[in-house]
């Protein structure tokens, strides 16, 4: 089973990022990457929707034998970890990618007030917030939807003054005021961090869940002893629609161009 | 028949500025509207995804006996007019939002120079194109994907200096120079149109195709004897995800809140 693939899904291709992240860790694990891109964006999508959808990519994972199934999306992990971890129960380890960052919090934050940005779906939901309050160290979570971050990123505005701009104006958000540290809350965002980081002048720490995520995923492996030998990895990139564009796109998100492979799992 | 149903479909809910126009126009109507908020937005998706959308949309329409259907998207009227119009043969009348866009242009710009500003799939598809060509009258179309507009329009940012900038930039772009025309090819662009008019310090004609097309379909209803005479019109609004989101953003689009019905078509 070690050699088995690690399955990695997220609304479309942002979950690179974390994908990214793991294959820089753990060079010898085979990734399964599946991005649903016939339904992206699922920041606007509803809970009930987004189960749905993720349960069908969970099947299709467990077919591929994978011996974790990552949630690389916020939004999906706000919305479908608990039924997916309950669904796949223990033919697979769930993942989401929440846990790491709120542990991470909770190590360093203790009796502070922090800031959390991300889609509509992953702030209405709360589960940060309530993950938070459970760590029982009186942190202070304050959250802001940010929905139009994720589409200047993939529409190449992150680089210009109209990305500046609009994470000028969501920042500037009162709501955000006295932060003592920011969770990227969507795995778009580390690739504005610096944009991020220039706006707080240093002086705030903004947290990229996708490099937590990896290092609490290599820790999982070694707890269940499960860690790969594989000399020759072979990661699968499938998408559930297919275009030029999407394509184009994995560069900027996994560092270097995938062949993405459309995989009809709706049709 | 005349007092059956004009039935409208859109990815989501910018058909409803096309809603807006057609029933300002024909009060007496009906009007049916379904948006696909489970796949939104076209404009990222494939051809063929859109095609399969569609259809099953239609055959929703159809049930409910709406005489017209009229694909109030342009990435959908891109990419599956012809196949939709195939498909429901005699059974209603299909109507896009293109063609009376291209008859206003082919009637007042005959040899000169337009531009399309619409989604990537509207764009790439190279439709509006093909039909200005077929109107042989040496008019030449300059097209400009302009993804982000849409979502500024939706995430709110469409009044302040992001909207600005945005607009600013997409229409600086070296293609559109020298047109005489602009058309608006996104049902989302008719609340920018302002700003797109101030831009061009109104020395280009701006075309909001919801008009145009509105004008068009009460034309096709005289000439087919099918205007309605209903006393009490209550139009009726599905979507394929429902959202707090989705029916708050109505009012933008259709001037007043409308109740938004959750159609499960896709469970």
């Amino acid at each position: 089973m070690n050699n088995n693939p690690i399955g990695i899904f997220d609304s479309g291709i942002g979950g690179l990022t974390v994908a990214k992240a793991v294959s820089k860790l753990l060079p010898k694990e085979e990734i399964i990457y599946f991005g649903d891109t016939a339904h992206l964006p699922y920041g606007d999508k509803s809970t009930a929707a987004i189960q749905s959808y993720s349960i069908k990519i969970c099947n299709l994972l467990l077919e591929k034998s994978c011996k974790i199934i990552l949630i690389a999306c916020n939004s999906a992990s706000a919305a479908a970890f608990n039924l997916v971890k309950e669904y796949v129960g223990s033919k697979a380890i769930v993942l989401n990618v929440i846990d790491p960052a709120v542990e991470y919090i909770g190590e360093y934050y203790s009796q502070k007030k922090i800031g959390l940005i991300g889609t509509k779906r992953t702030v209405l939901s709360d589960v940060y917030n309530q993950k938070i309050v459970e760590l029982n160290k009186s942190i202070e979570l304050k959250s802001l939807a940010t929905p139009l971050l994720a589409h200047i990123i993939e529409e190449g505005f992150a680089t210009n003054r109209v990305g500046d701009e609009v994470v000028h104006q969501y920042l500037s958000d009162d709501i955000l005021d006295d932060i003592e540290a920011l969770i990227l809350g969507c795995t778009h965002y580390p690739l504005i961090k610096d944009k991020i980081d220039s706006f707080y002048a240093s002086q705030v720490e903004v947290i990229d869940s996708s490099e937590v995520v990896a290092i609490s995923l290599k820790e999982k492996l070694e707890t269940h002893n499960l860690l790969s030998d594989n000399k020759n990895t072979i990661h699968k990139f499938y998408v559930s629609d297919y275009t030029k564009s999407f394509e184009e796109s994995t560069k900027i998100f996994f560092g270097e161009k995938v062949i993405l492979k459309h995989y009809k799992l709706w049709e």
